[in-house]
């Protein structure tokens, strides 16, 4: 039973024929192939819009560093969850790639930020005091790291406050298919139509390889050349994109990726059920895309020890469990069982 | 008639083969996975020694700066060819993975480092001098930016010289196999044998869809950790690196890499000799690897446009043409007919 | 009446006679001139050891980032409190120089470290998870930013937890001195006796045009080289060392800047005295230095606005006054007659 | 006798007594001071023009470092020529505060960059070519590094080719004054009026503690809160401002800084004189300033090393002399009886 991530599953096998089947004759490097070009019309329908640049990377972290890097300059801070990937989890990615910018943390429930203390934190913004690094960006996360997904009337919200107060705007969409899936919400709904400047689409989580698209919206498009030199100093300019390129086309064929995270939280949901159904089990946040974030009785617990399941304590006392496209039925399954026994 | 460059060329399909195999069930993530663990025990054999660390990466550029973050701090240098990849084709990558080292450039013929140039750079560096910024690595590229090979007695020499001075030693190996193919080294006998503390084995150029290893030798070993850390924050640490390892197993395995980089020298030679077959036309740097400068007359210059030959004008006033495992016959001979017409 | 800052105080005289009194003949550059030899051996004595190194530096900022950055890597992080001036009114310097470090804020009373925040943050620190950035150092600060006295056996304490945790110990003392004079301790027991590893010796504030003595103690003195090239780098070796030495030498004489500490202290106690003689006024933080948090009422709020006194309003609601070895007993009567008023 | 560097020389008294006159009354820290105010009204009538901002520094090695991280971003390169105390004697201090910048050397004689050099740089410069760092500035010195002055009308000629391939200039002026007594030019010829749009004028080596002045023209204004935060972030904004900016006042006013300049280019006339009437000693370049550079044969080299005379042995053979404004004329009579002895 593994629910350790969704980036331990395999790739859809689509992902492997699209793959092999731009695996033929030469093509431009760094970019400039027919895959590339195919992709940019289909992520104008995505987007419904082609105001906009993009960039391909193999990484999440580098994704949303490389995106920040646009958003933020080395002597300007960004406000996140406290919890957000890219505080958390990055190793100093976004501090790396700006070259030395702040990120200031914002409490919230569910690793949803507080508006009020956003609201404070930008009140107090005061860029011409040049002692105190002042906010230039601010980052959402959706699906957020507590497996909560922010509906885009939040996020439209979140996006005006911060450009009332001169600070531009980036959407962390590693799990961004999930959100989509349950809100209901369009790509572009999401993005640029919420005010969002700066989109990072991940696809790695949803079942690709490493796929990544790094999204500029409108005015931010003036970056794009900045940002590719920013990718190629930093080793995502890798010369054969064709093969990220073929992972993206492929995902965005049919809807793929929107198909993936549905199953992925129908998975979830069936073991959030499952597990809730077992007294005094309760989720410690609603489990809105394809995470479960559950409190456990000791019993439980040491159930779920003994058996060697796969998945993560959480700073808080629950547990993480995470679903994905691949999540096998036998998991499932073997996962009821279990908690029968309890 | 395609000879841009290497990466244009698609990727061996055992390459696809392989990736395909590793896509299935779950595999933790970052390194950890079945894969990687098979890899180390391949490169355990080909590099003839245990005592060593790796880390994969898709990425030649980042694989070479992330080398170079582990042998040389920020205040210090990195001796090089001028005309090497990391001085000329990085965009700073080095600079900005050490954190602000800088590059000094030596001159050589052939992209080769001349040794009077490097011994007066060894000379002159003075670590306690504090205003200037001294010398603490000296990075070497075999095959060189020109296509020719350094012979393993060279590259020994050149450690040798870097040791006693108090350097550190880096590899770029981008085209490692091309040059040990001509040269008939061993791996082992031009890296860890030859005084190199830390490789940057690249298989892309090879035919890998992107998969660079970085090799710590002997005492660096004690900077893996840093070393991952580094990769982790510049987004090197994808979580699906079943992938990568997939690709390098398969490199390695019945020496994949140098039966390729042997097919991708042949069709280097069968292209120079039929252009130095022409009059007046002559190499710029001996053809050791795949890589083929050579000075045309006008009229062969002329022809090549009109056919829309792809390859690169270079400094100096000669022709680069590369060739890889996947240069067609039908290029070759259509090469060949269009000479005819001059 | 001024309040504003003890930045804003005039040097002491002593100062300008000591820079005139070195002001004749040349001198070698960079530091190795004879007054910094005297300066030696005048630490010596003060800090009870010869087992250190220093560096002078006219800038409290740059002192404790050039500190921060012997003590912690670009991939570590660093542990202070939240309203430390290293992470509030420094711009990120501690980014800048120490190549993205992390700086993880620890919550507490009075801008003193909760200890029992400390020990969370050391117990669920894992260097060995890559994913994270791991705590490489702690910094603290004596005065603190709430002008209150760490005892030296807080001190003590918290150097012992942080080290017993792998963490090295910095100890930014820009109002040292006025700690020193509240708490009895020696400049020893403060620092390299209570643990501290690198000590950022304040003296501007204290009343020096611009004076900081970064000291490195025991094991920390390997970094002296490092030191001196980060501060070369950054621009903090001018040449004519000898003006900024002539400083720390007046200062130290007779323990001069203990003395103008003791006036600061002092004046600051009568005014926070004649401030909570009257009615509902309160102090937000005990008065341990040359610094007076005050919650006034509104009507003492307007008379000084309207009197235009100079002090700022703090977050949490109270007033910062700070005192110097200068502040004017004409500025404290006239205060007497103002709040007279009330 | 020491001729070791004008640095090593001690400060006019008139700067001593410059700060001495500030050190009264409170102050607003951080450049908003009094004398500050006063500097800014002369600064317009020495630069002839209002259409200015500028920053002081105590470094000139910050100053240099800081005028160019306006210039160049971090994926840019700055031109300079090979020898340029920026590339030489900063330990990286360009690399550091741009965020790992490139510097692009150039060669000419009397460490002059030679014109050719410079256009086929300018002409091969594409910054549309993702690999390679483009140049986005040029950095001139004035007086060189071999203490040669570029006359106005070759700064204005390296100006506009600059200009006219899309960078903006630089002019490291450490010893500016040396220059414009030489040449005759004014500040406003040899800086805006001569294209300059970044100017770090040097007071330091002219005779102040530590003064540097850094200076953006027209458009570079608009960088003018980007380098004051760039300024505290590194250290370069120490509180109190005022001492620095007393420094600049006595050095401007009636032309100070002009005439101790003319006294040590009169010093180094006299010194090159009387090295260069005897047989077989020459100049290795022309002294156009306060430096002399000269061959001299093994007999007086012996005779100087001798003696104990301060001067460094200079890459290419020669030795260099410095004179300041303080240089004694004790100093030069020794070294007349000493050369008497040869």
């Amino acid at each position: 039973m593994d629910f350790s991530s969704d980036t331990a599953a395999p790739a859809h096998p689509k992902i492997i024929e699209a793959i092999a089947a731009v695996n033929h004759g030469t093509e431009p490097s760094y970019g400039a192939d027919a895959v590339n070009a195919r992709l940019r019309q289909q992520l104008t329908e995505c987007l419904e819009t082609d105001d906009f640049e993009y960039w391909l990377c193999a990484s999440g972290t580098a994704s949303n560093a490389l995106a920040l890097s646009t958003l933020c300059s080395p002597i300007g801070a960004i406000a996140c969850h406290q919890e957000a990937h890219i505080e958390r989890d990055e190793r100093g990615a976004p501090e790396f790639f700006t070259g030395g910018a702040k990120l200031r943390l914002l409490p919230g429930q569910g690793a949803q930020i507080d508006e009020t203390a956003l609201r404070a934190a930008l009140t107090a913004n005061n860029p011409d005091f040049v002692h105190e690094t002042p906010l230039e960006a601010l980052s959402l996360t959706n699906l957020t790291e507590c497996g909560t997904a922010y509906p885009v009337a939040q996020v439209e919200a979140f996006s005006e406050l911060a450009k009332s107060a001169g600070l531009r705007t980036h959407l962390d969409g590693a799990r961004l298919s999930n959100a989509l899936v349950t809100t209901g919400a369009s790509l572009a709904e999401m993005s640029w139509k919420a005010g969002i400047d700066v989109l990072t689409l991940g696809l790695t989580k949803t079942g690709a390889i490493g796929c990544e698209v790094i999204i500029l919206f409108g005015p931010m498009r003036d970056q794009a050349a900045a940002l590719r030199a920013r990718a190629k100093r930093s080793g995502h300019m890798p010369p054969k994109m064709r093969f990220i390129a073929a992972q993206a086309e492929a995902m965005l064929t049919d809807n793929l990726w929107l198909s993936l995270a549905a199953t992925a939280n129908s998975n979830a949901k069936t073991l959030a059920d499952m597990l809730c159904a077992k007294p005094d089990v309760s989720l410690a946040y609603p489990a809105q895309g394809n995470e479960v974030f559950c409190i456990l009785t000791p019993e439980i617990e040491a159930l779920i020890q003994k058996a060697g399941v796969k998945c993560y304590p959480w700073p808080g006392g629950s547990y993480r469990f995470v679903c994905s496209w691949a999540t096998a039925e036998t998991d499932l399954a073997a996962m009821r069982d279990l908690l029968a026994e309890a």
